[in-house]
């Protein structure tokens, strides 16, 4: 096995984030199940944005917020996802390079403009997502460089790329690839709804060895085995996969592989502002230190960190260096 | 005097914010001149965009964040500012017309791009700006509409009008219809440097009457007059103008007028984060309490007021509710 070039690698969906603070009507007055990301089409995102308060903008994507996380701890990243090339696409591409990530897929010339999501955060802190995908539905098997994939140590995909039409196809050709490589492959489930949408694959995906690693949250694994009871589904997840990763808000999260499992707790945080990109932070500062060979432990303790910092602020990117956060923290970095 | 439709008018540059955290040495190795406002062209925007991290967008633009403040306090507010119909065109107009503020310009159709700053934010929480004005060029004495204007007690405009080629012309005209309808009309000095650029017009504005109320912080005032003795030049702003308002950071503000001066402490904050607004919104707070009576200590207490929230957070736009801020604090709205 060579030397990898990247340490993490991700594929998702380049989502421009547009992010209001509003009150629980909102979400009632258009139909939102709260907490949930839901896909919706242009004339729905007119509706919604019509009606949200100024907003504030920052580049997105659930494996793209990772993956500039896992820069930010100083680790080497990669990204592949799609824009176009318009005003938004952009910044977005201005944004991840800007945080030092290797980001080389060319934008779409011309369909639907740069995916955006329209994020609402209630007074608890909790985001509920609306994502127009735009021009994510044009990424394909083609934007996939096999050496690039084979290059990576770890290829992180999210489960978000299951809905445009083409990306799942850029998923599996990557897997393939890394997995011909000796790499890693790892899935965030994304969210509960998309693991109901798209259940029979995924756990396809992990009972053929297609993914090595998985990272859920309770409601997601919940979703998956389709049963409501915690300790039952973890123990389905461990028969499922070589490693799992289950995030569970303030109470931490639990690392579990075939053996047991390891529980760390949450990082202890001042205020809850929004939720938006704690799982993501959270999956970065675990591949982080797991490429580090950190232990699980320390890997979830980074992941906690990661997470702590990103949900006491509005938007889903860092906004201190987690890399100097760790070191103040006693944290291998 | 007809009954006013608008508390207050704002003419200005309309500008998206493009907002980065720091350090001292970004400004150096720019050639920048911290917590300046200097235009730049689209080569420099693009050298220096391309050195940014990752950044933060929102709506700004100084006339406009005052237009805002207002709105939030509970007046009503209009705006008149050209951006182009772009995305960003498009989020900015979303974002002014979500805070309650009447804006009806038409975007340009062609021509540059929707005016963008370039934002440094320094760990001191000093900010640095550079402004591309890009389809801020294009306002004209034709967006003027004469109704509205006679149809608002105040008409405020920014110093930094004084920049695009043509918007002196609407500045001017605006100014002519707001006295003809016997309607008060305030200037903000906007920056010391655009004073330097300006400094005969701006004194000749206020000497003829064309202005009523000047907006200055102690850098812009000291430039008008080309002295650094704070007191002489506040002594020869009480002749020159009916109304001053001088800003002077954490020292409070000072009120002048002919028979004598107020001076109000600034209001406590917990930590500078970012002084980008911070004249805007104390010109905000300060025109809604003339607007509805309140003297001109309560006025500047507004002022204060709204200037500390916007410092506290990145951006230019009010995070909360000024109106409930106010409220909470004892002040009358």
């Amino acid at each position: 096995m060579v030397q990898a070039k990247y340490d993490v690698l991700g594929i998702g969906n380049a989502i421009f984030d547009v992010l209001v603070r509003t009150d629980e009507d909102f979400l009632v007055r258009h139909g939102m199940t709260k907490g949930g990301m839901a896909l919706i089409d242009e004339a729905r995102a007119l509706a919604i944005y019509g009606d949200m308060g100024p907003a504030v903008e920052m580049s997105g994507g659930s494996a793209a917020n990772t993956i500039v996380g896992i820069a930010g701890l100083g680790a080497r990243a990669a990204f592949i996802g799609k824009v176009k090339d318009d005003q938004i696409g952009r910044l977005y591409s201005h944004d991840i390079k800007a945080a030092h990530v290797t980001f080389a897929t060319p934008p779409a010339a011309d369909g639907p403009a740069t995916g955006c999501s329209y994020i609402l955060v209630t007074p608890d802190g909790e985001r509920t997502m609306n994502t127009y995908l735009g021009a994510a539905q044009e990424l394909t098997p083609g934007d996939i460089d096999p050496a690039e994939i084979a290059a990576s140590s770890i290829v992180y995909l999210e489960g978000y790329l299951w809905d445009p039409k083409n990306a799942k196809d850029a998923f599996l050709k990557a897997s393939t690839i890394a997995h011909d490589a000796r790499r890693q492959v790892a899935l965030t489930l994304s969210d509960a709804f998309c693991v109901d949408r798209y259940r029979g694959e995924f756990l396809d995906l992990m009972r053929k060895g297609a993914v090595d690693l998985i990272f859920a949250n309770e409601a997601e694994l919940c979703s998956l085995y389709q049963i409501s009871d915690f300790d039952a589904a973890l123990t389905q997840l461990r028969n499922d996969v070589a490693l799992g990763v289950v995030t569970r808000s303030e109470k931490g999260c639990v690392v579990a592989v075939k053996d047991g499992v390891v529980s760390v707790p949450a990082f202890p945080i001042g205020k809850l502002v929004d939720t938006t990109g704690a799982g993501d932070l959270f999956a970065a500062g675990f591949l982080f230190g797991l490429v580090r060979g950190a232990g699980h432990e320390n890997a979830g303790r980074l992941g906690a960190l990661a997470a702590a910092e990103v949900i006491q602020h509005i938007g889903a990117r860092p906004q201190v260096s987690l890399k100097e956060l760790a070191k103040q923290n006693g944290l291998p970095v």
